[in-house]
Order: C-alpha cells, then structure tokens, then sequence
C-alpha cells in the first residue's frame, strides 16, 4: 500500500492532472492520493493557496470576498472544463465556497485557516470527481472523518497521536482516496493548517497511520542533486540517501523537504520516493533508514551563507564549570538558536544564523557575555558560509577529510572552521561567504568528478 | 628588575644553591629569587614538603612529630654543611620550626599549611643566608611584611588584588631579595598554600606585583619540546611560544605549568622564560606575548588519552531552542567539565575526560539525557586521546589541515573528531587511544621534519 503525493504545480491544470491519474492508476498498490491546491501553471500564475489567503483578509476587512472569489472558482473551473467534468464538482465547490465565507462564527484566526485550507480541501473533490469520470473507483475523504486530529495552532499545526490510529482504518476502504493536504481538524472541530509543505507533512502522516510500504513524493524535479544545480552545472543525480543524510543536506540550503516534513514517516522507517509528475520515468531519489554504501564516501554538497560566528575568550575558561551553560542561557533568553559550537581551551565560538540579529540585540549581547561571563574577549564575525560534505561512507574512510581539506587548499580557500565527529556522516566546513561557491565547486570536483588539478 | 623562580630540583643540595648563586649575581637584574623547598637529590629521595605533610599529620594524631622532625632539620643541615654556613641559621630554621610544631592555638587546617608552608619559608632564610655568605646582600622576605594577601582557602587560596600593590614596594628594597614560594597570608594572619606548583604562583604573583620585565622560571629541562619526547626521540625545542600557544599545548598532556600559575603573569603581559638551572647557557623557551611567527605553522604537537564522548541525537534537535543548555545543565548538576561539543544538525556530542565518570554515574547520566531531552539515542565511546597541533601561524596558512588530515591518513589513523575554528592557534583532532603515539608522529613528521612520504 503506498502514499503518493503531488505538489501545486502537478495539479495546475488539467493537463497536469491527467498525468496525475496516469501515475496513480499504474500502479495498483497507489491507495490514498494526498493532493496540494492547484499551483502556478506559468512562472507569472498566482497559486491558489495566495489568492485564498486574499481573500480572506479581503472579506475580514470589507465584508465582502470581491474579485478574489470569482478567482479561485475560476481556476477549479478551468481545470473541470479542460477535464470536460461538467457543471456538478463546480457548484459543489462554490456553494461550499460560499457557505465557508458567509460563516461568520469562526474567530478571525480560524477563518482565515479554514479560507486557507479550502485550496487543497475542494482541489481533493476536484480530482475525485475526475477520478471518477475516468472510470475508476475513488472518494474525496475529509480529514475530519478520517480522524486528523491536530493541536489548535494555526498555521503550526501538530499532529495528535491519536490521529495515527484513526487513519489506520482507512486501510479498510476501498478504491483509491484522496485526500486534502495541509490542514487537520483540532479536537473542538476547527481547521489547523500545519507549516510550510504542509501537503508533505499530511502525507507523511497518512504514510505512517496506514503503514505505507513506501511514501511517493511527486513533484517537479527528476531526483535530488549531488549539488546546487545553481553552482555546479548538470550535478549528478543522488539515486538513494538515508534520513540521516537528508536532514544533514536540508540544512545548508538543501531544500528538498522542509524539516518536519518527514518527522511521521521517519519514526515509522517508510521510505520517501521523490519522483517527477512530469516525468515519471525518471528514477527518482529514494530516502531511505538505511542503505548499502556504493560509489564513494560522500552523497551530497549543500551550502548555505549568512552564518556568523560569536567569538568568546577567557583564560581558563575550561575551568570553569558552566561557563558554556551560562553562555547558552545569554542566546536563550534571546530565543537565539545556534548552529555549532566550536571550542578550543579557552574559547568557545557560537555559530548562527545572522538574520537573527541586528545591531542593537548583537550590542546587547556581546555586552552581556562580557559582562556576566567575564570573557577576556568577545567579537563577532560576519558572512560565513556554512559547507556540508555528507555521506553515510564517510566514517568507515580514512582520509575523506584529507581529501576535502586538500581539495579546498588547492582552490585558495581557506578553512575558517570545521566541525567534524559528532554526526557519523557529515563533515562541515566553514568559509567566508565570497569563498562558497568556489569552495563547494571544489569538493564536487574531488567527490564526484575525480581527481582534481 | 627580573624575579627568578627556583624549583625543589634547583634546591635540593649545596651543589645546585652554588648554582642558584652563580645564575643570580650573573645578572644584576635579578632582584627577587622565590624559592621552592628542598626537592629531591635521587629518584627515591622525598622532598622537604612530603616529610612535612608526614610530620603535621603525625603530630596531629600522636602529639610529637617524632622522627620527621629530625629528617626535615637533616636536611637543611646537610645544605648548610654542604655550603659551611655555621651552625646559626641552622638554629634559627630549628627553632623557628619548633614554636610552629608547638602552636595548638591554629585549627587543624591552619596548622597543616604552616607546616608545610614552612618548607619554603625556611629555605628562603637558608639561601638569603648563605648569598649573605658569599658576600652580596641580601635579604630574606616575609610574604606577610611584604604584603602578600590571599583568600582564607587552604590548598588553593587565590591572591587578593591589594597584594600587588603591596608588592610594588620591594622595588625600593636595596639587595637581593629571597621570597618563599608556595604561600600567603591571610588578612586574619593565617598562612593559606596555593594550589600545585604553587612556588611557580608565587613567582607569577610577585613578577606581576614589582612590574618585572622578566620572569624566569628555573627548572631541570632546557626548554619546553615541541613534543612529548617520549613518542618522539630528540624532539624540536621551542625557542618562543605565546601564553595562547602554551595553554593550548598545556590542555593535552604538556605540563610545563600547571593552569593557573602564569595568571598574574599573563595579565601584567610579562614574558615567562624557562630555564635549566642545571645547563644556564641553554636558549631555554620564552613565552610571551606576541611572537613573530617563524619556522612554519605548527610551533607544537600535545596529546592526552582518557577521553570519552557521550553522543546525544534527536530529530529536528536543530529546532530546540535551549536543548544544548539542558544538556550542559544536567552535566553541571554532576559537576562534570567537558572539553569539546562537536555537533551535527540533529546531534551533539560531549567530550569529557572519562575519570570523572563511573559505572553507576555513566548510566545515570546517559538515563536523564534519554528521558528529560527525550533523545532518540544516546551512547558513549570511551578511550579516546586528544591531539592538539598548535601554533599562531595556522590562522594564514591556508592548507595546514590539509598537510595534517593527509599525514594522519597516510599513516592509517582514521580521525574520529575534528575541532576547529574557535582558537585561531589550533587544531585538534580526536583518534582512538591505540592509534595516538602513531597519529602524534605522523604529524611531528609532517610539521618538524618535512615531507613523509
């Protein structure tokens, strides 16, 4: 039994939804169809789920739903004409349409949730309505009968672990379901939406609660690159990496899935397919528990800039007991989250993410680590770029840091830090930002096109 | 104005005082000598301040100091015979060290540190007597007349600011000045010891105190190696190491201080010049400041085994604002100090020495890691050995890890851990303890004596 998935942009028209059926319906073990609310069809197009949220603030603040009404209708109609469905699945979206929007009852945050939520909601009785003229056996099924139950925080949602169980009983029904992505329902019977890619989390959900044998990811890429296509032109293709790998990669700028995305299927060991609605032929990148190591000790590069770097010293400082938990205690009260925390005997470093800070907070607090910590020193450096070199082979292989370290000499790039040994598959550099892209170019060349210069 | 510290070693017999007198009136800057007490002459020899401790916890428990007393009397005797003093200062150190045994107004504590304090302070009444005989003036000092003020802890009294003030009177002082190393007093008029190496303190304190220029450090090695010379024969000495370099190098087996003696000196920016009292026209081994930097990037190579590594994951860990300081917190609670936090996305690792840890504390500390951060898996590695390859050069010289990851892999060392970045002198690199002697000489190969093969 599989989950599949397919984003916006595979449910933009109905062209794309043709491929969709073409997908499901080749493969028999396809049970339950998790869909996203029709994307952009051209680089210009408005997505759905925008001209809902429009929508939205546009009726709290005049009453009325205005031009972004007849938007949305308009979409699901192009699709239904093209799809030639006729005039049924239209009005059954618009009069829930309407009835959602007269709804005066709901709490501001609360409506605009269940505005929101109606993009993937009515987009699933859309497709199972085609489903259905195509012939095949298929029913829209509401999260609510379905049992999502989520934690009442708008556009945070969590899932409840009830909701597994709940969903588990889907496995009894028959033909194939689809199933909006992106909200749940909170146990006083309101929409939740869950955070960004929530159409991902809905289906890691439903791949953990049936016990998916595989969890298929359909969107518009052929696989997952070794490298950002943006610095290494045409990067191979990464056919399997673990969960391990991936969570390693997503970190510097490796957008595959975002973060809590595939938290369900994880902790149920369902493997991820990535796969192209566009073209499905295409092998596609496998995330999986555990893999055989094959072609070398690294799986992937991913950078991302706009680190900065809190240098803290203080002579003896490895004697002193809770120096390091009164320095994290400064960044917590702060609600600062750090990346790395490189040390040498008397000083430590805090890596993190700059665009928390501005300057009057990073005054404050290098002021207050002077203060309160009696550091020597304090300053902070700005525009690193963080390298991720990761690999499950990486640790069995003597020599894979010689290798990277030689290869950014060799370029001129000069490493500004490395953090290597907790994570058994991952080396991470630090260089200036200007030094990213010739850095990353680097160590591709040494790991996956061969022997550089 | 120079202040010249004397180990036991430099002082154990009227050979090496002939010594001691020769190396200070050779240079007419030397204006105070601190002076440890009689160490050892033979391997199986006991220093002065062993039979001290015997005889205070002897007295203490019989009420006479039986034969301990002579044995300590002895050996001053035997100096004063061996330099034909006269029997005076013999009577002086004999009845000064008598009314101490006699005093029972002193709290048990109170008593130990005169007592073994009085080891040092006797032995600066028998040099200033016998350079007295030679004919040069001098003087022995009393710690409480000059002013040396010290916190009321027994063992490891730390010095209050007011006493350098106090210090920077000796300046007017006309002669050779003979300080007892080791103690103070404090402001109630008890004597308080410092920690180990405490002669080495005292020497650090008065250096800050009269604004030296200098000061020396006379001991029985004639300089600081650039590695342990027993996993490398005839190893490079060091000519000049800064106070960051020395720390670095001191944090993983490099005992040339102990931590917190060269502090006072540290903060008055006072270069330490250790010597060889045994060979004085040795170069010795400056530590200073500031050092142009010379001879490559690497000035030393230390080691240390008896680490482990507590491995802490958690999925998404990354997200959890204040995980890192509930880790440091539970190991604060336990009064554990830990050396490194390697960390990748979703997991960190803490790098302690394993002596702090037993059995039952291990469990429990691995137990409340799993069950209050709710991490997903949790282990410790033990037996690993720190590396630390230092020197002020390696921040400019791109390539340095490289030539270093390439030499430890070319010796079949795999690198379990790398920190770097934070220190801008030093790399350091974790291994198994089975591979540390080989990995040390791969890198002293590398770095000291050119290209391996």
């Amino acid at each position: 039994m599989k989950v599949v998935k397919f984003g916006g942009s595979s449910l933009a028209s109905g062209e794309q939804l043709e491929k969709v059926y073409n997908i499901v319906v080749s493969d028999s073990e396809r049970k339950v169809v998790v869909v996203s609310a029709p994307g952009k069809r051209y680089p210009d197009d408005i997505k759905v789920t925008d001209l809902l949220i429009a929508c939205a603030e546009h009726m709290l603040e005049t009453g009325e739903a205005g031009e972004y009404f007849d938007a949305v209708i308009q979409r699901y109609s192009s699709i239904a004409r093209e799809l030639e469905l006729g005039d049924e699945i239209i009005e059954i979206i618009t009069d829930s349409f309407m009835q959602l929007l007269a709804d005066t009852s709901k709490s501001r945050d609360h409506f605009i949730e269940s505005v929101k939520a109606s993009g993937e909601d009515n987009n699933a009785k859309l497709v199972a309505a085609y489903f259905q003229s195509r012939g095949v056996e298929a029913s829209y099924i509401n999260p609510k009968d379905a049992g999502l139950f989520v934690s009442d925080e708008p556009g945070n949602a969590q899932v409840l672990p009830e909701a597994y169980e709940n969903l588990y009983e889907l496995r009894k029904k028959s033909g194939i379901l689809i199933f909006p992505g992106f909200f749940g329902y909170t146990k006083e019977g309101d929409i939740a939406t869950f955070s960004r890619s929530g159409s991902d989390i809905t289906g890691s959900i439903v791949a953990n609660g049936i016990k998916a044998e595989v969890y298929e990811n359909f969107t518009d890429v052929d696989a997952v690159y070794s490298v950002n296509p943006s610095i290494v032109k045409n990067p191979k293709e990464i056919r399997e990496l673990t969960y391990r790998e991936m969570r390693e990669l997503s970190y510097a700028g490796f957008s595959v899935f975002h973060d809590e995305a595939l938290m369900p299927a994880f902790h149920a060991e369902i493997p991820v397919h990535v796969k192209n609605t566009n073209n499905p032929e295409a092998l596609g990148t496998r995330i999986v528990h555990q893999r055989k190591n094959q072609n070398g000790p690294v799986v992937g590069i991913a950078s991302d800039g706009g680190f900065c770097s809190i240098y803290v010293s203080k002579y003896l400082m490895n004697r002193e007991i809770g120096f390091g938990r009164k320095l994290l205690q400064i960044l917590e009260e702060y609600h600062l989250s750090y990346e790395h925390l490189p040390s040498g005997i008397d000083d430590i470093s805090i890596i993190l993410r700059q665009d928390q800070l501005n300057y009057v907070l990073e005054k404050d607090i290098l002021q207050r680590i002077q203060t309160e910590l009696g550091a020597d020193e304090v300053k902070v450096q700005h525009d690193l770029s963080l390298i991720m070199v990761v690999g499950e082979g990486m640790r069995c292989n003597v020599g894979t840091m010689a290798r990277a370290a030689k290869a950014l000499a060799a370029s001129g790039v000069n490493i500004e830090m490395i953090n290597q040994g907790s994570s058994e598959v991952s080396m991470m550099f630090g260089v200036i930002e200007a030094d990213e892209k010739k850095a990353v170019k680097a160590l591709y060349e040494e790991f996956f096109v061969g022997v550089t210069v």
